[in-house]
């Protein structure tokens, strides 16, 4: 088999050009991504190089899969997961007994090579290159974690024709960008269990992530074994937390998918679980009850309390032995000081040591963990606040609250991770996190400088959030954000990477994830039953209130049900993205086809609101969408209006635009903590009738 | 608060009557069970005795919930539990803190108490009287088993009207018909991971099951760790096997759900795996692999090796002392003695010991295993084929091959357990395994000799399902399984239960189980995309192929994918239940309701197949589909002008009816390894032409 010289990412500059010549267009508003076609146009995250080659590799149940590595190996092991999911895609019954034999298949077939078994560390070559050809396919990397990234690459590019499956001829290269693609999951404040952790560890996988962060303690919960201090999370967890061996299968399951596990333990604040058990190292006196609220609180470590660092110093050794990753994240974030203001014990003690401010007290905290991180050979990451004089530039700093602290420290010589932009617990759109660029083409960072930024994290915050419905927070956003993390920088067409983002969607249901499927869940237990079709509908035209509006609407527990409508609603709605797309081609060239999308969608629409509130009858705790859906039906009568006109090239008085503005403006407010995310493109229809009105 | 007087179960008596005369019909054909209207109408299993009260108890955010035990104690737990999937139903923000404090509410509130804690044992007490006042609940038992059961009774009442969700008032006493109720899970031919068997406990204490029977050995995997053996799992199993903690987190797991966890060990055939590690135990020379295949292989445990006893004994010491459960199930079915005779050494002992033929052989082994049993203090439980002459009675039979041995084992002293009529993986109707009685009303036994049937067990025999869809092949008719065992036997009205099944199948769900939610996931696969509503409405009409018929279809392995169109059909489909109900009430009194209905149904049935057409064109995997969905056209077609004809009190021609006799033959060929179930219910319509031809 011959090798292709490695060229531009042709197929990629293709697609682009389909896209920016509106050849590609959204597909029709409901959830109609295309069906699979052209694997190649498919690809997220978008290798580096990409030339077509000519030729397709047909699929058939002779189909085998071999290279070098024991049984036991990583290597292995990804290629049998491979085989399970290509056979659960074709439905081929494979011949190969891929669990127990793997040895190379000669031409015909799928040959993985690589020089060296990986180590999940950041350091750690992931690159690979794959060519595929009539004949066969070649799978060549540095490691076996190369071998990993380039198996997910050539599963994504599944294919199929009149004559069956294959995998289209292409000589791919293709390596990451940054060496920090995290995800992080906070298991504090909703605990989730191994098996949300491992199915969100087999998603990062199919993404090509390699860093999931275990934010482990928070005022909400410590959930971590500690056998050296067992009533940590025996008082401090309500029985949620992850054994030492839960946590060890973690990491040898993650390990397995070349993606490293970096613990993280806030302090000094966000520590109120661990004052169940250990009041005493608090900077106030009293006991401690595990915090079901939600917010910034008082109770904090008492950095002059000479016992807690010994008590540190065994616990991190304890935590030391049971994460092999180099990294150990000590939080930090957010001390906001209450309880050091009122001791005056630690007034005098800052005063004694020349400690101008809290945040001089919180660096002397930081430089104790440090000493007792270096001695148990850890290397120590923190947020943003961890960023004070006076600490090595061995720490990494995790930027949260700003590219600015990302620079600054970079400027200065520490190793940095950007979080910032990628909050994906705050329901934004996939858009603003995937042009949020750890390094944008305008950074001010020298060459040399930009080399500290190791990559980022999308952070998922657990407020809102338990295991049913966590994945759809993460997912599909969380690939948008991983593509920008591996991608080369110049790839950020946005409407290409919504396209892409519905198929990656679905494929990311074989791993188990519950983003798509848990929606169905959800609106069949408020309803009660089955009949679920009306609030599906209305839920295209809806999202979660953004940011930390919902924390507005009520007070959110830890106790509270996360199971109403809003809890439903995908943080980002495809649909009404599309829907938006749509109006926007109907507006610039006044397409039949647009506008036939747009009368069936909002006719859909309007159509919606007597059906649910025939579900709405038998279910109180849906009576809080009632709003939603009039106003939906309300809108979709107005666009509807307006599109008849201009559809006919005519206008509509001042008046009626005036007036269609009120309503508008009026179905904006929000409702069972949600609002209508259709009312932009309706309202850009209104304005077309201004314009064009008479 | 006072206490009714115990009755007749009225509540139940009401509901056969609406039944009876026709009052509750089916509903439409399309997954349109009711809405939540009273609780206390869908009771699943239905309790021993129901008296409806007056007055409903309101839920609101101030509910509170409490009776005795310790915060870690199984009634605090279960009542923490039961909380979150109140809120989760009900959106409500429960002002209690359920997991920190249940001290008794006083009056208005969900009051427990019980005399002791219960043990998991199949002699323990699990009764319970709830009484439902509009001034409060009580929830009475003798063991906190038994407040579990009743907690999930008074879930299964909750109801809704405009005022909100209330508890119908009620008074209920009840308790289980039968002590073992049981489901297997065969986690050999298919593993099946811990949060598998997690959520199916959750299902199982849903509708108050209490026995997990765990088949962890078979030809196709060694499924448990052994730590004194420890190359058993190591070489038989691919990696896929329980660690002995994740064993002591399902038991304790189970334990607190009031259900014991059984293991099996199939001896002394069923047994390849084991023969990996130790091929010399084996009754033929060679070395052995993982079967891949299924059926009744001939690698068997030589009885006549006498190194096989210190290694079942030092074997079953280690799992008496991982498994608490009084009862160990040594398996011991289907044993073909080819290995045993083709040994000569084997026929010269059996001549030696005068044991006249292969069932005497084994059960030679069987008394050897059983002194290891006793040794280790377990009650040994096999199969029909362990009852053999010379066994003591204080074994268990457990029959599958039918009511006979039931019966003669009972008759001869033996408890028993049935599981034949229980075989979940033949996707068969609820219907049949709801009307088998271990104990039927003409039972030859004595009332004393029925007192030796200790209940039964559903089996979920893997050779076809995965993780992925193992869900939808237990629920929901495991449910009408669990009301056999729990229920009077005078509950067996299977309209009812029909009706109750589609509301607990959505209950269900909020355990995490798959069965409802995996369909569309499977579905989404194999189209590539997530438009897949006509292959929804192609798998109304069809199921998989009853009994062992897929077998008949192709070789199917261990590894073969089970991710086709076949595998996301349900194993009886209830609109295609509910379409044969609306014929026959249809053809009885030929109302217009149902012929509109079937006349809906059908015609999307019709027009379905062009549908069906375009997903194909994408997807080869779904071409085997395609006579499927043609034939449903037809066939519906062919339904419609009967119905047409039967509406307007018209006939058809012989020559007609004769024609759609044939056709419909024909469609009953089956296709991708599933048939179409509306056959009959057309064939019916078809009928009536010929009935009323003039």
């Amino acid at each position: 088999m011959s090798r292709h010289a490695s060229k531009p990412a042709l197929g990629l500059v293709l697609v682009l050009a389909a896209v920016a010549m509106g050849t590609l267009h959204p597909g029709p508003v409901s959830g109609a991504e295309p069906a699979r076609t052209d694997g190649l146009l498919n690809l997220m995250p978008v290798p580096a190089s990409v030339t077509p080659g000519e030729g397709r590799f047909r699929i058939d149940e002779n189909l085998a899969i071999g290279g070098q590595g024991a049984p036991a190996g990583r290597a292995f092991k990804g290629a049998a997961r491979f085989m399970v999911r290509l056979a659960g895609r074709t439905g081929l019954f494979l011949t190969q007994d891929f669990l127990a034999a793997q040895t190379p298949p000669g031409e015909r077939g799928i040959n993985y090579r690589y020089a060296r078994p990986g180590q999940v560390l950041p350091t750690e070559d992931e690159s690979y290159t794959l060519t595929v050809e009539p004949s066969g396919i070649l799978l060549d990397a540095k490691t076996d974690i190369g071998v990993l990234r380039g198996l997910e690459t050539l599963l994504q590019m599944l294919s199929a024709d009149e004559k069956g499956y294959y995998f289209p001829g292409v000589a791919i290269t293709d390596q990451p960008r940054f060496a920090w693609r995290g995800l992080m999951i906070d298991v504090g404040r909703h605990f989730q269990p191994v098996e949300v952790i491992k199915r969100n560890i087999d998603g990062m996988a199919a993404v090509k992530m390699n860093v999931l962060h275990l934010h482990l303690t928070e005022d909400q919960g410590f959930r971590i074994e500690s056998k050296v201090f067992p009533k940590l999370h025996q008082l401090g967890s309500d029985g949620m937390f992850f054994t030492q061996t839960q946590i060890r299968e973690i990491i040898e399951y993650a390990a397995d998918r070349g993606i490293r596990v970096m613990p993280e333990f806030d302090l000094p604040g966000h520590s109120t679980s661990w004052f169940v058990a250990y009041p005493g190292f608090s900077s106030a006196p009293g006991s401690y009850t595990i915090e079901r609220k939600f917010g910034i609180f008082a109770p904090t470590f008492d950095p002059t309390n000479e016992k807690i660092y010994p008590f540190f110093d065994a616990f991190f050794k304890e935590m030391a032995g049971l994460f092999p990753d180099p990294y150990l994240h000590i939080g930090g974030d957010e001390v906001e000081g209450h309880q050091w203001d009122a001791n005056p014990a630690i007034q005098a003690f800052k005063k004694k040591n020349g400690l101008a401010d809290n945040e001089a007290l919180q660096a002397h905290f930081n430089r104790r963990l440090l000493q007792i991180l270096i001695k148990h050979r850890k290397r120590m990451v923190g947020w943003d606040e961890v960023f004070q004089p006076g600490l090595p530039t061995d720490i990494v700093i995790h930027s949260w609250r700003g590219q600015k602290s990302l620079i600054e420290a970079a400027q200065k010589g520490y190793q940095t991770i950007l979080s910032n932009g990628y909050y994906i617990d705050l329901c934004q759109s996939a858009e603003s996190h995937y042009l949020n660029d750890p390094v944008p083409a305008d950074s001010p960072l020298s060459d040399f400088q930009k080399t500290f930024i190791l990559g980022g994290e999308a952070t998922m915050w657990t407020e809102l959030v338990t295991p049913e419905t966590i994945d759809s927070r993460i997912w599909p956003r969380t690939a948008a954000i991983a593509e920008r993390f591996w991608s080369p920088a110049s790839v950020r067409h946005v409407d290409d990477m919504y396209r892409r983002l519905g198929p990656i969607s679905v494929e990311l249901e074989e791993l188990g994830l519950l983003h798509l499927k848990n929606v169905d869940v959800i609106l069949r237990r408020l309803a009660g039953g089955p009949q679920i079709k009306p609030l599906k509908v209305l839920a295209e035209a809806v999202e979660p209130l953004e940011e930390y509006g919902r924390h507005g609407q009520t007070t959110y527990t830890s106790l509270s049900p996360f199971t109403r409508f809003v809890d439903a609603c995908a943080p980002e709605s495809l649909p009404a993205w599309r829907f938006g797309k749509t109006v926007g081609r109907f507006l610039a060239v006044k397409d039949a086809a647009a506008a036939s999308d747009l009368r069936d969608t909002m006719t859909r629409w309007k159509d919606n609101h007597p059906r649910v509130l025939a579900i709405l009858a038998g279910s109180p705790v849906l009576a809080e969408v009632e709003p939603l859906s009039l106003n939906l039906a309300r809108v979709s009568g107005i666009g509807l209006e307006a599109l008849g006109r201009l559809v006919k090239g005519e206008g509509q008085p001042a008046a009626w635009v005036d007036q269609q503005r009120k309503v508008l403006a009026e179905a904006a407010k929000p409702a069972a903590h949600a609002e209508l995310v259709v009312l932009k493109a309706v309202g850009r229809l209104v304005e077309a009738c201004a314009g064009t009105a008479r």
